[in-house]
């Protein structure tokens, strides 16, 4: 496409770059911005800019925070369970669901040899040495990973790691989700529904 | 959903406000600058910053343009022939055809008593102003906007306001979609397709 201005083009080019958008999209969102107030603009690139440079990330574990103040230090927080999440949105998933009031654990990523990414580029080796170092605080580590091929080999190295401290460790349950049908529910899901059934409890 | 930073929420919120763009997708968005290098986000914001501040707007046409060369007055562009769109991306469509060669008026928007948007607010005075004062250089204006109601509306005002100027009035040809199954085309669009018939060239 040919754009009437290098600035257009330029804007798209960048605006481009993020994920899950492309060239038509970019440039509604560019004249999107042409037809609204500076100020909107001024707003929005501020905001990133900060963002990106006064962001930091939590020494334990491993949460976005821009204060000293982490949630995983926090009084209400219950400090026997961590959850190891792979990134924030998963964080904020299970947080939103006001069922869980431990702490988390991010590991930045999952191990995946195809895209070149070993256990020593994840947060795994700080998650042994706080549980560790928590000399029996700690008394359960969920594994709340996808339940994709990368998502199974990361937690079974994890499980593994984690052995030797003693420590339980468990994994959120896999089945039919809730309002899911029978029918339309895959095999391996199914199968895995079975074998895991859990005690009934009226009122489910 | 709660943000583990207030910088985070900030981000959000302000990317959200971008059209089309949701919580989750600018959740996403931040989380992707976080991890690319500072570099990503500077380019951005500069390139947004910069459309914004030093766009400017042909007199003429209401092109989009950062130098005074705007392509409304450039030797190869056929200057007999004006076609009248809505917004740029309707320009950069009918640009990219290669089927034509001459000059656009550039809207700014459609006539809309719902959204209060009347004919003043549009750059009609100037469509008119420009076909006078071409002293008979222009020939024909196209009316290439969207068929729906606010579009055929603002046509008809056109046509209303350009009839004193005699400059020949043409519109878009509206049909069959080529590639298009006839069984599937709607009821109005086929009626017109039959109405606007057109003499058959073998080779089309």
């Amino acid at each position: 496409m040919e754009f009437p201005s290098e600035l257009i083009e330029e804007a798209v080019r960048e605006i481009s770059k993020l994920p899950g958008i492309g060239k038509k999209t970019a440039l509604r969102l560019a004249l999107h911005l042409l037809k609204e107030k500076q100020a909107t603009t001024e707003d929005l690139t501020e905001a990133l800019l900060k963002l990106r440079k006064e962001t930091q990330y939590c020494d334990t574990c491993h949460i976005i925070s821009h204060t000293t103040d982490c949630t995983c230090r926090t009084i209400n927080t219950d400090q026997s369970v961590i959850c190891v999440v792979v990134d924030t949105p998963d964080m904020l998933a299970i947080r939103s669901t006001g069922q869980y009031k431990g702490t988390f654990h991010v590991l930045g990523g999952v191990i995946s040899p195809i895209e070149g990414v070993g256990p020593e580029d994840l947060h795994i080796d700080s998650l042994i040495k706080r549980v560790q170092e928590s000399a029996g605080e700690v008394q359960e580590v969920i594994l709340a990973l996808s339940a994709t091929m990368e998502g199974d080999t990361t937690s079974f190295y994890i499980s593994r790691k984690l052995e030797e401290t003693g420590v339980k460790i468990s994994t959120i349950a896999r089945g039919i989700p809730i309002g899911g049908e029978l029918e339309y529910a895959d095999e391996v899901t199914l199968g895995r529904s079975i074998v895991t059934r859990t005690a009934y409890l009226s009122g489910e």
